[in-house]
């Protein structure tokens, strides 16, 4: 087989459909999001048992019980997927919006205007409610979507997929608006995100080692973080009970998301006091944690972080901690250490915040609030396709508007230029 | 000499500079720019002395006219320079911006603001005042710079950014802030484009080799467009004798533009009425025609179009002509053919050029207007640092604004999420 022509095919589809897209009318497009959540309705039994076989081929083969339950579509999982594409259809759709008005002394008037970004690809892994979720967001924005999920889910995937595709159709849907890659050839990939002048922006969705072997490979742009090493700052001037309670939340709420905290950063001048309350409560919530020397003298019996603790995302139920000397050494630390994600401050002087909500380069940075509200439905966007920590075209949670682009109208009278 | 360390170097340096630069006031920058151009003032003599040096070794080395034109720093252009640099000064700067408010259910307040990229690179050819067009807009937006220019202009680009440099660094500015690489090995533009976590986006400017160059090399997001393939369709409903003056001016106004035209299409309906007077005006301007069938047809004696020239970026009087048989085939063909850049229709129809305006998949659409005015100036930009055909974080001109990326602060009162 020649996996590049192959992989090539998509892309051309995926832009011939993208055209075709463009020219839909919003209202269209709603209706057809809302015939891909009837549909999956329709197909659900078929759905359901294309998931059985790959639950059953995961259970063969040994994988681990924590990702054969992510792969598992239960029935709730099944009807939070259709609730997800219906609430999609209901979203406030920027495609056409006028950004900006210009009219230049010439006479020439200017628009700067919403428009789709074109042909979007998707590499993802396991959890297959993905498929439903990042087709809708693309469709109800008039992009072409070429999907590629993990191998273990292929099957669940495809019967997914093949729903959304018949309910978009019947409402006029150009049919290959969404195209799942229906082969597991790791070159896929490779040739998927070489698509130049096809495939517009590709967005990696998993662990570590995934997104830098795309990053590796593209010459398309992407749309990606890595991973999310997250702090609080505890600041001399904190809230002391109130930072138990955002440090349990930001460690504790789902310690597996991008956006938990794994390092804690306490201010000297308050260490002594705090320390000792954030042992009491990493002992019953079950935290190991990983000090600096200054925070084991506090600490006696917790382990020693190395310099490779600072970096790690655990994704489980270890923090790191260190104590700082103050808002400059807390910012540095952040800035050297951290992923630019999600970093919080807890303080009760509004210049040491203000300072910190200026300095730290991240994507989301919070004051006396947990990190975990990096997410586009709690920023209000409805809906997300991911998290960027780039600072290039999105930034943090990225929604509707993350996935347009724009261009420019420019409405003359026989004007030229002089 | 280990050049990937050496070139490590600069990204090192300059995001510790940006990190200062980012808590600079925008009073201070605004001096710090206006100090780079009393200086390039202070340094003229310096700077056009290396300019000769530099343009001398060309002329001996036999490099074309055009290009050791291009090389030169006359006094006008010199003087222009300078003025660019005073004109960056007083553009409205868009760091700090609140781009949106968010207050939410829970009580969280999120402001959306523009913040700058961090480290901005730039690979360009030839033309030395680039160095102080780039470094202003850079700096004024708070970001760092590396610039990369062509060897030929070694001397005088290390002149000018050292001048920028002192002018800068006498008012606060970090002194890694602006910083020219000065080793001509190629192998340092590969390291360059791959500095991931140091720089965060490179704008390669110059033609489509070194264009395409630095995208197969990138590992990080590159701003760009690759050639510049622009229309100009006339359609039945135009004003035949406007018609002629917006060709003249897109195809004649600087034919080495990217925004230049260089395809004609022309609706079958008026072909035998307008190409005539396109004949007669060619012959008038100096331009070469190269027609399809139809076009040769009907003026005998032109070139035939062959396939390539559709994807043909000539830069020089050379203009290809085609009939086509109405709106759809003209936006087929465009799309087809065309690089995304500027694309012009002359029709008197408002349905006709609201679909070109809406199905023509380009950074700029005109009605009624010369594709030359697709220029960060002429869209009241003040200034651009280049031109950008994807969709992706910016299109069509960049001013100050693309310059920028933006963070999510969020406040809260300890708030946790549930």
């Amino acid at each position: 087989m020649d996996i590049q022509a192959y992989i090539r095919g998509f892309g051309t589809r995926a832009l011939a459909a993208s055209r075709k897209l463009a020219v839909l009318s919003k209202k269209e497009r709603i209706a057809i999001v809302q015939a891909m959540a009837d549909e999956l309705v329709a197909q659900h039994d078929a759905i359901v048992a294309a998931n059985q076989l790959d639950v059953a081929d995961a259970q063969a083969a040994g994988m681990a019980p924590a990702l054969v339950d992510r792969l598992t579509l239960t029935e709730k999982r099944f009807q939070a997927m259709v609730d997800g594409v219906r609430t999609v259809a209901k979203l406030t759709d920027p495609v056409g919006r006028v950004m900006k008005r210009i009219r230049r002394p010439n006479g020439l008037r200017i628009e700067k205007i919403r428009v789709p970004l074109g042909v979007i690809a998707i590499i993802f892994e396991s959890r297959p409610n993905v498929t439903a979720d990042v087709a809708s967001l693309c469709v109800k924005t008039a992009n072409a979507v070429i999907l590629r999920g993990g191998k273990e889910a292929l099957r669940s995937n495809l019967a997914i997929a093949q729903a959304l595709k018949a309910g978009g159709v019947s409402k006029g849907m150009p049919e290959d608006a969404v195209q799942l890659i229906d082969i597991t050839d790791h070159a896929a990939v490779k040739e998927l995100v070489q698509l130049t002048g096809l495939v517009d922006v590709v967005i990696p969705r998993g662990g570590e080692r995934l997104v830098r072997a795309v990053v590796e490979n593209a010459r398309i742009p992407v749309l990606k973080h890595y991973k999310g090493v997250c702090h609080v700052y505890v600041e001399a001037t904190a809230d002391l009970s109130k930072a138990i309670t955002v440090l349990d939340n930001a460690k504790c709420q789902r310690p597996s998301a991008c956006n938990a905290a794994e390092t804690l950063l306490v201010d000297r001048s308050i260490a002594k006091k705090f320390l000792p309350k954030v042992g009491k409560w990493a002992k019953k919530a079950g935290v190991e944690l990983r000090g600096d020397e200054e925070t084991c003298a506090i600490l006696p019996g917790i382990a020693k972080a190395t310099d490779a603790d600072w970096e790690e995302e655990y994704l489980s139920l270890i923090l790191s901690v260190r104590v700082v000397d103050g808002i400059d050494q807390a910012i540095d630390h952040i800035n050297t250490y951290g992923t630019h994600h999600s970093d919080a401050i807890l303080s009760g002087d509004i210049f040491v915040v203000q300072r910190f909500m200026n300095e730290v380069d991240s994507a989301a940075v919070y004051a006396n609030a947990s990190t975990r509200f990096t997410d586009g439905g709690e920023f209000g966007m409805g809906a997300e396709m991911g998290i960027s920590t780039d600072k290039f075209h999105a930034r943090g949670p990225m929604g509707l508007e993350e996935l347009t682009s724009y261009k420019w109208l420019v409405y003359g009278e026989g004007h030229i230029r002089s």
